[in-house]
């Protein structure tokens, strides 16, 4: 009698396809189109075609060689996919041929493996013997013992034997007792590792195995897949480098997550740390817009909701919580991978379960105690085209962090409006600097020139040192979801030396307005003078303006030489009359006016992307920067204002003027009143204090009339 | 008993949306989603919820004041709007509520339109009474015509003496014989005059005013919807300003056509001229790639086969000819016209009755003897996202043509790869120069170097003269649709004194390559010396060259101060090695590579539209020129090159190199050569003659080896 555990599929054909060839298959996951019910159906069918291919084939065991990207890394890569998808299709079909082939795979590579040393192109760090990285290591058993866990139970007692002792139990134990510095680390790397030595234990019935994946290699906790829990995401599952690195980090835990829910329910692992990993994966899908991830940080901007470790995780999430909002998210993903979950997600999709998921403003705490700042994300409404804020009030998030502090992006309509730029990188496109981060990811990418956030004296936030970054992170302060008035404000004191930046941003709904607007109020306070620079990257066509454009027509030069801004164009220059400044422009059939009150003398500088880019790296982006020379203090007070319809198909447009005719700032010691008029003489006020205290009385003076509220916030609406 | 002949519905609630303010219900026209089902409906449910609300308030009827976009104008618009669709609400649902609003209405206007003079804010030519211009008279009158055609068995015999006397009669007499000049002039305001007063008189039973209307005032045949008919298109159905314009044009065409039909039958209406009319709506879709319609010559770019124009247009064609493959067309249009046959049109669809349309390789002949140039449309193949080229061999279509003989589009994988510019015109923004076409437009977009044309001494076509373009066009060499090979040439002597334009486009499918590729034969031919430019526009983002870059990196000037050159900022240059230029581009996830042979001393010039752009007017587009100084004759042989994938979902890149390892041209007398080697060594050749002669034989030596073929082509494929 066997003592090995109930296992389940958990691994998916897509996943496999993300690291090998898959000239001939991939095209399919796209066809899961209209027709969701066979969405399904058409996975498990292009499995089979490439299968079946490859049984009449013969497979190559190379002996390892290359380094990442050469034949033998592909190949082994290539090989692990097989063998997973051949362990799948026999679960599924009970077609004993898979089995079989899954099983002849695994003896060859038995016959091989112990006899492979560290692999001649290894890494200095964390080598491999099949592949020159450990983490390449963890990633092929991972598969492997899946596939293994599908089919054992056809084997003999001999080639389990063989199989378990020459390959498992030799791989696990090269990446658990012999990779002790991967696999104790509180780092993604060592989550690979730990999931990959934990599913083998599951899969050859190795309880001891799962101790050490889960406790760590001395079994006492210190390290292992639990510690890694609570660590690497914040108390509300938010991960310090951004969703983009989230997504990724996500696919080793809930993989292993759920087979030990399975197996070791007694655990309650998705009930751990306050059910974080369930919080982790609902925070990716809140991370998002129009299906991409908010591309903070390091990024690529095409990344979202579709990547397989989301299909993973909202499978597993469905399973868990049978939210049937997850059914939209699901729709949305338009792909399914092939799993029990995913097939039953799939299925009640089909059968119309689904419900609008439940999109909402929330403060995602960063940092393991929750107490290292905090991504603050304001949806006007829950409807998923409805405008969004996001608010970067986190700490640095390590290496792959950008220097934004209280930066933002505004999404509306669907798309992203007033953008951040995203990692410069052509991911996996060898020409393009290999497919890594790009060298002006550094020296533009990453700037805070390069972001909607305030730069002081030409500089980025803590020098652009990434150490020092790591050290600090804004204080975030009030967080309000009312029903009409979602607003975050937060401040930090360490991006500049003497400086303390300041901002508060706010969705208000007020019938004055078509549809919601943003209020932004971002001030830098100093004792000395400084020079600032307040960049907004309007993503659009300018349509029209409330200033006379100065335009550089017939020469263009750079707008400095470091700190990212030899990457702008000076482009054009504006003086705003009376320090109000309105711009209008089209995005996506939809007209935008960024409506601000600015600091006396302050200029707009107009600007594009593309200076001293040699080799056509980047993108050609535009912006409009507020520019304030030599002031202690500054109050930037803007309103971002979607409005009106162009229609091009039935030749209409709609109120495509703003309907803002000013925004004024009053400001007295702690307290702020921002008033905004309409041109139709409709009045709504944001009073804001910078206590916190709840029950403190506030008053200031508006044009002769004394505006009082209690507590840090209030919303004066126009009726 | 009347004689009153059989009445249709052929006017749609969404072509009213056009000319209204239609903040509530033109939403409702995009939701028609998934559900197809239900899109019929739901056009009849915004209908209903509209004219409830009119019904229940009252209805303005001014005087006549304002020019167009005034009150007055705009209400007298919104009243035929809600008069029509009452109509059809009665004819839908036999509520005589509806059928009596229509007639509370129509006696109003009776009571005060005979008493209207010439309109106070007249325009010079062809005044209305109602309206400023002629033209809105007759679009009010084509449909008050139909509206009252569905309701006139519910009205006593006085209201309908009265308002078929005081306001229809009276009316469509204004506009036949009180305005000769409009309504037998061949003109597309002609058509809407006629198709007004035709329907008039099949509404009224009055079939004098179908015979003026068919046959002109004097009914000699001599003007009127047939002449207009036999002029106005070409005998395949091109329209000679091109598809953007012939969607406009179609409309009165149809409309009235298909009342003829029901009427008339006997005329065989949609037989007229081969079934001319048929086909011009055939070919406005197979001039749409991606949905949008080809923008050569004036164009709003995002203006496609969902207009309302087309969406009866579609409906129609379905009507005559069963042809289910425009179920496709429908299905992509995705709305729907509250007519009887779009009910049909959504009922098959839902039925699952599509079968995809046949999209196809075709010569539209331009000129109505068809003998004025064609527009050449190359498909790799009936798949709606293969490879298109469009070829501009048309003639320059009036005042809204382009200088841009023998220019060319190239559309793949969905998109725009190689793009025209279009107009430069923000249609309907008031604050972009009023909504009419910018300035921009004559001295950028029209001009030659905007588009993928050749440029002789930096002078556009016929001197940007439209008068001059208008009196000469290309003449058309062979046309080849074979399995492996589409082929288009067209030669000019006309665009440039002493220069000749020549240019064969070939669309090749051959093992060595992924997927079909294009070559481009450019050549300039002329006694004295003289300097080329011809650019490519590319869409999407450089990832590759075979040449060292010279990049402006930090000062840019435009390229040159007129001819449309002053737009354009000298980006870069690069001198490519060999007189072999290769760039690779990334486009919705595809690569393609332009790989030329150039003749001797070009150098590369890229630019970037957006010089002297005061008021931020054009679009940020990049092109690379081929620049030649001072030569004869120049040719330029190109290959643009689909390849690979770039999924950022999944993280593979595949084939971002292209497989093209040189292309040579030779030339011999009126004998060319075309030589592309691929890096896998295959060699794919063709070889062109400029004499159409089919039995004449041609050799020419390749690299000391001859080839030779009969005719004017021939594909040598790889193998």
């Amino acid at each position: 009698m066997s003592n090995r555990v109930s296992y389940y599929l958990v691994f998916s054909f897509c996943f496999l396809l993300a690291f090998g060839a898959c000239t001939t298959t991939s095209p399919l996951a796209y066809q899961a189109s209209a027709n969701l019910q066979s969405g399904f159906d058409k996975t498990l069918a292009a499995a089979v075609t490439d299968i079946e291919a490859k049984i009449a084939s013969s497979t190559d065991i190379p002996v390892p060689r290359d380094a990442g990207g050469g034949y033998t890394h592909e190949k082994h890569k290539d090989n692990a996919k097989t063998i997973y998808n051949a362990g799948q299709l026999f679960k599924i079909t009970s077609d004993t041929k898979y089995a079989n082939f899954v099983r002849d795979l695994l003896l060859e590579y038995a016959e091989v493996y112990p006899d492979w040393g560290l692999h001649p192109a290894q890494k200095e760090q964390s080598p491999g013997r099949m592949f020159w990285q450990n983490l390449n290591e963890s990633w092929w058993l991972v598969h492997i013992a899946q596939a293994y866990g599908l089919i054992v139970d056809t084997l003999s007692e001999s080639d389990r034997e063989t199989i378990e002792t020459r390959l498992l139990r030799n791989m696990a134990d090269f990446l658990s007792s012999g990779s002790p510095e991967t696999f104790d680390k509180i780092h993604n790397h060592g989550t690979w590792a730990t999931a990959a030595v934990g599913l083998t234990g599951y899969a050859i019935g190795d309880q001891g195995y799962v101790e050490q994946a889960l406790l760590g290699l001395d079994k006492s906790g210190e390290a292992g897949f639990l510690k890694q829990l609570d660590l690497l995401f914040s108390p509300d599952g938010y991960y310090n480098e951004g969703p983009y690195y989230q997504r990724y980090a996500l696919m080793p835990f809930v993989i292993f997550a759920q087979s030990v829910e399975r197996n070791n329910p007694e655990r309650n692992i998705f009930s751990h740390r306050d059910e974080v990993l369930k919080k982790a994966i609902y925070t990716t899908i809140q991370q998002s817009y129009g299906g991409l991830f908010f591309p903070i940080n390091d990024a690529i901007k095409d990344k979202g909701i579709a990547t397989t470790e989301l299909l993973h995780g909202v499978a597993i999430a469905y399973e868990l919580t049978g939210d049937t909002g997850l059914l939209s998210i699901a729709k949305a993903q338009n792909k399914f991978v092939l799993t029990p979950e995913s097939k039953v997600l799939a299925d009640d999709l089909a059968a119309g379960k689904a419900t609008p998921f439940n999109y909402q403003s929330m403060r995602l705490r960063d940092g393991a105690e929750g107490n290292s700042g905090a991504l603050d994300i304001l949806r006007a409404s829950s409807d998923p085209n409805a405008s969004v804020v996001v608010m970067k009030n986190t700490s640095q998030g390590l290496g792959h962090g950008h220097f934004d502090k209280l930066g933002f992006i505004f999404y509306d309509n669907g798309q992203e409006i007033i953008a951040d730029y995203g990692a410069a990188r052509f991911l996996n496109i060898e020409a393009k600097y290999g497919g890594h981060y790009l060298p002006e990811n550094n020296s533009f990418a990453k700037q805070t020139i390069a972001h909607n956030a305030l730069v002081v004296d030409g500089v980025s936030h803590f020098n652009a040192n990434t150490s020092t970054g790591n050290k600090h992170h804004p204080t975030p302060g009030v967080f309000v979801v009312d029903e009409n008035l979602k607003l975050a404000t937060a401040r930090i004191e360490t991006a500049y030396e003497g400086v303390t930046l300041e901002r508060t941003m706010a969705i208000v709904s007020d019938s004055a307005f078509e549809m919601p607007v943003v209020i932004d109020v971002m001030k830098g306070k100093s004792k000395s003078q400084h020079d600032y620079d307040l960049p907004f990257y309007y993503q659009g066509q300018v349509v029209e303006m409330n200033f006379d454009l100065n335009t550089n027509t017939t020469s263009r030069s750079p707008l400095g030489n470091k700190n990212g801004y030899q990457y702008l164009w000076d482009v054009a220059s504006a003086e705003p009359v009376n320090d109000f400044s309105q711009l209008t422009w089209l995005k996506n059939n939809r007209f935008y006016t960024l409506s601000s009150s600015l600091p006396t003398s302050t200029n707009l500088v107009f600007t594009e992307v593309g200076a001293n880019d040699d080799n056509f790296n980047l993108r050609r982006e535009p912006a409009v920067i507020y520019r304030t020379a030599g002031s202690n203090d500054v109050s930037y007070v803007s309103v971002i204002e979607p409005h009106g319809e162009y229609n091009p198909i039935v030749e209409f447009t709609l109120n495509s003027h703003s309907k803002i005719a000013s925004v004024k700032h009053y400001e007295q010691n702690s307290v702020s009143y921002v008033l905004i008029e309409t041109k139709d003489n409709k009045k709504v006020g944001l009073g804001l204090s910078s206590s916190q205290d709840a029950s403190a009385t506030h008053s200031i003076d508006v044009n002769g009339t004394t505006m009082s509220w209690q507590g840090p916030y209030k919303l004066f609406p126009s009726q």
